[in-house]
C-alpha cells in the first residue's frame, strides 16, 4: 500500500486549471511587479466576490509575508498587534512581527479564537494601568479564520470584535491562509462580503486553497495603507513575475473554482470526522474545516505512520498523542477511503 | 504588426521545461518548505555545477528578498554594507536594508562597477577618520555580477576587490539576479567555481534567467550564517511549497539549461548590438550582456515606441533619451528581426 | 503637616557627594564621549569592587537604554531574550525591544523571578517543538535584581539559572537598576564578585541609587559586544559629556558610598516593614529590599493618600488595593518616622 | 603654561547657575519622567521664548537620540529622511536613523548647509523617475543651524527651505545643537519665534551651550507626534529623573541665560577670528559662529598641539592640515588671550 498524505493542506502543488492557465499565457509578454492585465482581471473579480468595489487588492506570496508586511504599515512605532497567544503571528512567524519593530500582544485564545470579551478585558485593563504610557499602545487587531486550530468565527462573534475595534479605534486584520475552507464550512456564516464588511482588511489564502503561492490582500479603505505597492517593496514581497500571482488568483476566482476547492476538502473532511466519531477516537477540538485533531495511544500512532502522514500537535498525556490530520483540494478520495480504512483498523478498545 | 517586447528580462513566463516539470509532479506530495526532495536535488546539483560540496545553499523568492536577507542576516547592528552608488540596494529596493537596520554605504561606482581601488580608498579614509567609531562600520561588501548596467567583472577585478575585503575581513557577496547572462558571455572569465570562490556567498538568479519565481543562495562556508532557515522564515521568504523554487532550479540545473537560457539572450542580444554599429546608433554603454543601453533623439523615440517596448534609463541631454533593450531566454527570434528592421529604419541621420 | 513622599526611589536629585564633585570639576576641561579621566577612574574602582580586572565598563544613562542597547547588540536577527512575564523588557519599556527587532520571549515569573526550573522546561519544550525553527530562538535570558516586586535571587537561585544557561549556550544579564537595595539587604547572599562570575553581563544602577543619572553596565568578557562604544552611539545613549556619568559613579564607589546609599534605604524600609506588621497590615508580598507592597483598604487608602504619596500597584479586590512605599538613599528618617505614625493611625480593623 | 582647550564646547561642565539650581532642589521630592514642576515652567518658558503657545516641548538627553526619535516617529515606514551629505544624521549618529529603518536621502550641501535648489532639484527628479516607486520616499528634511560647519541659514534662505517642503508636502526639522550660537551671531536674521514658525519642529540644544545635559523639542503642531512620550521611552531617551532637564532649561531660559550663553562664546570666536585675519592664518571657512575652522602647515601643527587641544578636520593638502578651534559659554577670556598670543607667534611666514 502506498503511503497516505494527511499532513498539511501545501503538500500538492496546485489546482490544473492554473497550471493550464500558466501554459497559455506562458510566451505572453507583460508589464512586470503586478501591472499586467492578469492582476488587473484578478483584482476585478476578487472585488466583486468581495462586493466591494472601492476596495484596494494586492498580490502577496506567503501568509507570513503578508502578516509582517500589513502589520508593520499599519502601525505606527508605538504600536503592537494584539493577537490571540495561540495566533500564527504569535507563535509561527520566527519573529517578523519584531523584526518589524512591533510586539505582538497577546490574549488568551479560546479554541484559537480571540474572544470579544477576552479583547475588551485586555483594553480596559491597559488603559486603566496608570502607566499605559510606558507601554506598547494597542494599535490594530489580528485573528486568523479559521483559526490555526481549524475553528470558525461566527457572524456573532466577529461583530462582537468589530464592536470592540470601534470603540477603541482599532483596524481589525483577518488572516485567511485557509479562506477557502472556512467559507465552504456549512458551519460558516460569515460570507466574503460580510468578511469585507466586518473587517478592515484581510487576506484570501491561495497557498493552503488551489495554488501554488500568493495571498491577495483586501483593503477596504483605500486610504488605509497608503504608498503600499512600495512596502510591498520594501519587504521583499514584490514579485517582477508578479503575473503568476495574476494569473493563480483569476484562475481560483473564475467559475466557483476558489470555492469549489474549499468544498472538496471540507467533504472528504467530513468522511474522516464521520469515520473517527463511529469508531470511537476521541476528537481534541471539534473543528468545522479541513483540519482535524484527534488524540491517538502512543503504540497506536507507531503503527499508523507506517501507513499515513500526519501533523504531530502535542503530546495529550503519557500514553497520547494529538495529531492532525487536514484535507485539501487536492486530497484523493481514494485515499480519504484508505484512511477511513485505517481509522477503522486502529480504532480505540 | 504586432508590438515587440523588449522592455526587460522578466516578461514572460517560465522555460517549459519547468512547466513540463511542474505539471508532471503536481499531484505527488511532499514535505514543506523546501524540505522536500526537488529541492534537494537542485541543491546537490548546484553544488556541483559551483564545485562546491561544502557549500550551502537556500532557496528565495526574489531578488531584493535575497539581499535583505542575507545582509540583515550578515551584518551586525553597528555595520553597513559597502555598494557602488548605483547598486541596486543603493537605489532600487525601497529602503529594505534600511528597514532591517542597516545603512547602504556608497562608494562612486564605474560603469556600475564598484572598483577596487575606491573601496580600498574608501576603506582606509575611513579608518584614518578620527571619528570612525562615531560612525557605521563596514561590515560586508555587495556587487552585482553583470551589474545594473550589464557590465561584468572580470576575473582580475574580482580578485582585486576579494583582495582588498580580505585585507579588511569583510565578507564580498554576489547578486546574479542575472547570472546567466554573464556566465553566457564571451566577454566573461568568472566561471560558477570560480565565483563560488572568490565570494563569500552569492546568489544564482533565476526570475530573470528563465524561472517563474526563484533565485539559489550559495553560501561557500556553512557557518556564516546560522539558522538561517529561521532568518528566511522571519523574512517572509519561506514558501510552504518550497517545491516550486526546487523543481524550478533542479530542472535549470539539468542538462545545462541555466546556461542556454544565457546563451539565447547573448545571442539575440548581439544581433541587436551589431545592428546599432552598423545604423550608427550612439551606445551610451558598451555592455557584454543582455541589456543593451542606446541614446535616441526624442522625436525618433516617440515613433518608436509604437512598434517597441523598451525601458527608459534616462534623459541625456535636452533632445536625447537613454533608453534600454533587454534580450531574455524567452526572446523570439522573429522578433529580434523585427527590432533590427526598426533599428535600420530609424537610424540616426 | 507636609505631605509624605514614598512613591518611589527616583523622586529626589543625587547624593550630596556627587553634587560637591560636579562643582569641583565643572570648569576642568575635559575630552568627550566618556573618554575623560572621571570615567577612566570609575571604571577603575568598579572592576576592582567586582574583582574582574579583565572586564569592560560603559556608561549609560537609563534602564531601558541599557537594556536595549544590551539586547540589540547580543542578539542575532532571529534570537529574542528569555525574561519573567513581569519583567521590565516584557512590560514596560514601551516596545523599546522589539523596536529594537527582537522578541521577548516570556516564561511564568515566581514573586517577580525567573525561575530555573521554568526557564529549563520552556527551553526543552522549545527544542522538543518540531516546528521550532519557525519560532524566535532563544538567544539570552534576562533578569533584575532585585526584581521589579523588590525580591531577590539567592546564590543557589542564580546558580541554578546559570547552569541551565551554560546547559543551552545562553549568555545572562542582570538588569541591576536597584542593585544597591539588593546588595544591602541582610538577606542578600550574592556579592558584586559574585554576581560579576555568574552573569555574563550586568548593569549596575546608579539613577535609583544615589545618582542623578547614569547605570554603569559591566561585562565580564570583553570579546562579548565588539564596537559597543558604536552600538551605545547608534541607540543614542552617548552623551557628550560622559564626564557626569564617570563623576557620579567614581563619587560612589568611593569611599563605600554605594554600600551606604543601599544601607540607608533598607534600614528606613526596615522600620517601615516592623511599623506595618506590628499595626496588623496585610503585605501583598514580603520582600527584602527597599519595595515595601501592602494591601490597604480602599476607604483607608483615600485618607492616606492626603498624607503620603505613594506608588498605585494594582486592584487586590473589590474594596482593597495594593501599594507600593520605596524608601531611597534620599528618605529622611523623619518622614519614616511620620509614615509609622500614619500606619498606626490607619491600622486595618 | 597650562594647556588651552579649544577642542570643543562640550569640555566643561555647565553653567554655575544650573549647579546652584540642582542643589537648591535637590532634596526636593518631584515625581518622575519628568512630568514634575520643574519641567512645566521650563517648557512654558519656552513656549514664551518661541511665542508658541500652542507648540508642544518635550525634554531629551542628546543630540542623536533626538534626531533618532524624532524621525523614527516622524516617518513611515517607507519615508526617508532629506538631508545635506555633511549633516549630523548622515554621517555621524552611527546609523542610528538606519537602526530605527530609514534610509538618509542625501543632497549635496554647500558650507554645510542643504541648499533650496538642491532640494528642489532632488524632489523632480524623484518623482520624474519612473521607477520612483520602487525607491525611499522623502517623507521629511532634516537640516541644522548652526550647520555642523558652524554656517548659518539665513531668513530668506529658511524661507525658501520652507517654500520647497510646503510644495511636496515635508515637514522641515532643524537640529539645534548649537542653537545659542546661531541665534547670537551678529549674522543671524532667524530669531527662535520665526525658527518655530518656519519649521515643524526643531530642537534647542542644551548639551554644548550651558546645560551638562539636555535638548528641549519643540513641535510647533500638537498633532504631529501623537505618543510621543510613549516614543521617548521606547528609545530608551525617557529620564526617570527628568528634574535633571527641566532645570537646565528653566535656568537656561530665564534672565536671558542661554542667550547670554551664546553671546560669550561669539565675543571670544570673534577675537580669535580677528587675530587669525590679522596674523594672515587662512580660513577653511568663514564662519559667523562659535567654530573656526583654519589651515595650519603641519609643522606649525606640531608645535603648536604642544600648548592647546583644537579639533582635526581633515587634511587640507600634503602638507596643510584644516583644524577647528571651539569656543563656548565656558570659555575663558585669559585663554582666548593665551590663544591670541600663539596665533601670533606660530603667525605664517
Amino acid at each position: 500500500m502506498k503511503k497516505l498524505y494527511f499532513g498539511s493542506d501545501y503538500q500538492e502543488g496546485m489546482r490544473e486549471e492554473i497550471l493550464a492557465r500558466l501554459q497559455e499565457t506562458n510566451r505572453i509578454p507583460v508589464s512586470g511587479y503586478g501591472t499586467d492585465d492578469f492582476c488587473a482581471s484578478a483584482i476585478a473579480k476578487i472585488k466583486t466576490a468581495c462586493k466591494a468595489e472601492d476596495a484596494e487588492v494586492y498580490f502577496l506570496s506567503g501568509g507570513t509575508q503578508t502578516n509582517e508586511t500589513v502589520i508593520s504599515s499599519l502601525l505606527h512605532d508605538y504600536e503592537g498587534v494584539v493577537a490571540a497567544d495561540t495566533g500564527h503571528v504569535s507563535l509561527h512567524e520566527a519573529g517578523a512581527i519584531e523584526h518589524g519593530g512591533h510586539k505582538v500582544l497577546t490574549v488568551k485564545g479560546i479554541d484559537g479564537k480571540l474572544p470579544a470579551e477576552g479583547l475588551r478585558e485586555y483594553l480596559e485593563l491597559f488603559y486603566a494601568d496608570a502607566n499605559h504610557d510606558h507601554m506598547v499602545q494597542p494599535g490594530m487587531v489580528y485573528i486568523s479564520q479559521p483559526t490555526e486550530y481549524g475553528t470558525l468565527y461566527s457572524l456573532g462573534e466577529l461583530r462582537a470584535l468589530r464592536e470592540v475595534c470601534d470603540t477603541y479605534h482599532l483596524p481589525l486584520y483577518v488572516d485567511g491562509a485557509r479562506l477557502a475552507y472556512a467559507l465552504a464550512s456549512s458551519a460558516n456564516d460569515v460570507t466574503l462580503p460580510l468578511l469585507t464588511e466586518l473587517a478592515d482588511l484581510f487576506y484570501i489564502g491561495g497557498t493552503k486553497c488551489g495554488a501554488m503561492i500568493g495571498e491577495a490582500l483586501v483593503i477596504r479603505n483605500k486610504t488605509l495603507l497608503p504608498h503600499f505597492f512600495t512596502s510591498i517593496k520594501q519587504h521583499g514581497a514584490l514579485l517582477a513575475k508578479g503575473r503568476l500571482l495574476g494569473i493563480s488568483f483569476v484562475t481560483l476566482f473564475t467559475d466557483g473554482l476558489y470555492e469549489a476547492c474549499g468544498a472538496h476538502a471540507l467533504q472528504e473532511a467530513e468522511k474522516i470526522k464521520n469515520a473517527l466519531k463511529e469508531n470511537g477516537w476521541k476528537f481534541y477540538l471539534e473543528t468545522p474545516t479541513n483540519q482535524i485533531f484527534t488524540v491517538v495511544e502512543n503504540e497506536t500512532l507507531k503503527q499508523l505512520e507506517e501507513h499515513v502522514v500526519y501533523s504531530f500537535w502535542e503530546p495529550y498525556d503519557e500514553t497520547h498523542t494529538v495529531i492532525r490530520f487536514a484535507t485539501s483540494w487536492a486530497t484523493d478520495p481514494e485515499d480519504t477511503e484508505q484512511l477511513i480504512r485505517l481509522i477503522q483498523e486502529y480504532r480505540p478498545e
